[in-house]
């Protein structure tokens, strides 16, 4: 879930240098080449995981690799191109807790536009039980409610899926998408 | 909604040409630069927009671009950096339809993998009725349920939303967020 934007000083079509302009028509600065013309837009990322639920649990990986190192997290990871979020959402969980699962459906989405990133969630259930550490991961863990480490998650996001899962657990409510607005964090990141 | 992927041959980050392989650690060939050594990732985009009522009527636009030159649409189009998903909705009502609107909530997810997008639509109430065409629109109108022209309608993602949209109205349901996936069309757009 890092933050990827290279900067663009040339164009990635010709190779010659970029200008920062408004083009014609438009309102926002944009790279735009200064050869071929080319206009490179840069737009959010969408960010996709998985609420993995077995036996009651929940299923975290604790990170291998930053931002976040040694931190607990769902599943989730960057969208790739050709496939669909519920995909996405199964191939990071696959890749990160080396578990299968089936996919409910979509539980919850979150703003972050100070990263230009959005996170969607995806409610789930575990095909065997089976998990481990993936690549990226160094531990994955069913957890019950009462013994998720809080204070040791990665994202903010994260924690707010979570949570709303948990509490229409407990409520024996279903079928609510939940939506939040992340600002910027005022004190280290929690 | 165009398709905006212009072809990496040279690095943005210094200039030098890309190869196209694999990076350690990945399972999907990436344009990767040659003397710096930067991958550039490329990922699915977001086009965002309004299902926007006014007196039980719905607001379309007709295009004035391409693709779907002269067709109708929900107003939407590609989420910017910086804003939110429901930001970029209200923005594209705005810039499109010249129409003001107090967004309600999340109404549907249509992925369309082989153009790399995700559609997201937000429910929305018109402030003051107004309307206009923008600059990428022909024409605006508020439509009644039995006048709206399906055979003219720009995207599948868009009749998607909003024939559930009218399903959900006439049988008084409301929460639920619908989905979808696209697969290419078989026979000329519809």
């Amino acid at each position: 879930m890092s933050i990827v934007h290279p900067p663009i000083h040339f164009c990635s079509s010709c190779g010659a240098p970029v200008t920062h302009a408004i083009p014609e028509g438009d309102n926002i600065a944009r790279h735009i080449c200064t050869r071929c013309g080319t206009i490179h837009y840069q737009n959010p990322k969408m960010v996709v995981g998985c609420i993995a639920e077995w036996e009651g649990k929940v299923l975290l990986c604790r990170r291998a690799i930053e931002p976040r190192h040694g931190r607990w997290t769902l599943p989730a990871g960057f969208m790739e191109n050709a496939e669909t979020t519920a995909e996405a959402a199964a191939r990071e969980t696959l890749e990160e807790a080396c578990a299968q699962v089936r996919i409910e459906r979509l539980f919850a989405l979150v703003n972050i536009p100070y990263i230009h990133q959005v996170h969607l969630f995806y409610t789930a259930a575990l095909i065997d039980g089976v998990h481990a550490p993936g690549i990226e991961s160094l531990e994955s863990r069913l957890f019950a409610e009462a013994d998720i480490p809080w204070r040791e998650m990665a994202f903010r996001s994260v924690s707010f899926a979570l949570r709303a899962w948990l509490d229409d657990r407990r409520a024996e409510r279903s079928g609510t998408v939940h939506t939040t607005d992340l600002v910027p964090p005022t004190t280290p990141p929690d």
